[in-house]
């Protein structure tokens, strides 16, 4: 069961079984290969993976390419130097994470089809511990599928990664868990350029 | 001068003299030559001009390709079919639009650098009507410039363009224009989403 604080607000800091991958999780020793997975993604033998490069070794299941946002947003948490690349340390983390997410997103996948249609979508953020309604659910499909109203892998991780950024935003000027915020004009504008989505 | 409603909560809706183009100028029938455009930026000859062709007939006057953001977002302006493409007759309203967002960059860029900095940018926005913070003009720089700190003309339409959308969602909210809001959990992430940024 996950944590949850401030009941009724259809909303909590995500944590815990059910959640989504919050935070980069450490190197495991026993990934196979993948320093050859590293060399063999590392087209221009530079010692980093640019976004290209992690785009075209990235599948989603379907002929379209990974979606370049959720790329984007990935390297943009890894890329400790800031260079927009990655080294063989933080690819190591990055691919654990790509690996968390494949996980979750098969198990909200439960037919099996590459996709999470609408109601996959409502039974995973419900999982996560959010109370959405229908509407919204809705919203988020239009916003982020990229294939005729179903959400493949890719898409779906930069739909929670969205949710989730905007989630702590959120939390962060609610302290007192009411499930509403008051907010100035830059406060909000703020808000919205600061996360990650 | 620009109309400006609800004095001293620092923004307004985008209108009038100073103010960014806010909306789809009607087509121009004077402009030279639109029809060559078209049939030189539509390089598949569909009739059409996608993404990737815009990108590639646009210049922001630097070596690095237009900013693709700004090009999703244009297209999404512009594509009343909701294709993902732009036909002959929306591409006069782009190109007009486009045009505009020219002759407001070259105002701001008053050292002609082909960049504006954060002063210049900070004018940009006063002029536009808003009363942002130095605070909060160095964040839309961080967020938007991809140029070391200077923002280039692609940069700038999309940050003002998404400074405009959230200030419409905002004041949507606002209807006393108080430069505050109350807004619940989904209210503020549907705010979000809802809008082109």
């Amino acid at each position: 069961m996950a944590y949850q604080y401030g009941q009724g607000q259809g909303y909590q800091q995500p944590q815990g079984y059910n959640n989504p991958p919050a935070r980069p999780p450490p190197p495991n020793p026993n990934q196979p290969n993948l320093s050859q997975i590293f060399q063999a993604v590392d087209k221009d033998r530079s010692g980093f993976i640019n976004a290209q490069e992690l785009q075209s070794a990235l599948s989603n299941g379907t002929h379209i390419p990974f979606n370049e946002e959720t790329i984007k947003l990935m390297i943009s948490m890894f890329d400790s130097s800031r260079s927009g690349q990655i080294n063989f340390e933080n690819f190591q983390r990055l691919w654990a994470y790509i690996n968390q997410w494949q996980q979750t997103f098969r198990g909200f996948d439960r037919d099996n089809s590459g996709f999470v249609d609408q109601n996959e979508l409502a039974q995973a953020f419900q999982q996560f511990g959010y109370r959405f309604s229908q509407d919204f659910i809705g919203l988020l499909m239009r916003k982020f599928n990229r294939h005729n109203g179903k959400m493949a892998f890719d898409d779906f991780i930069q739909c929670c990664v969205a949710v989730q950024s905007l989630t702590s935003t959120f939390a962060s000027k609610d302290s007192q868990r009411k499930g509403q915020i008051t907010v100035g004009f830059e406060e909000f504008l703020s808000m919205i350029f600061s996360v990650r989505t």
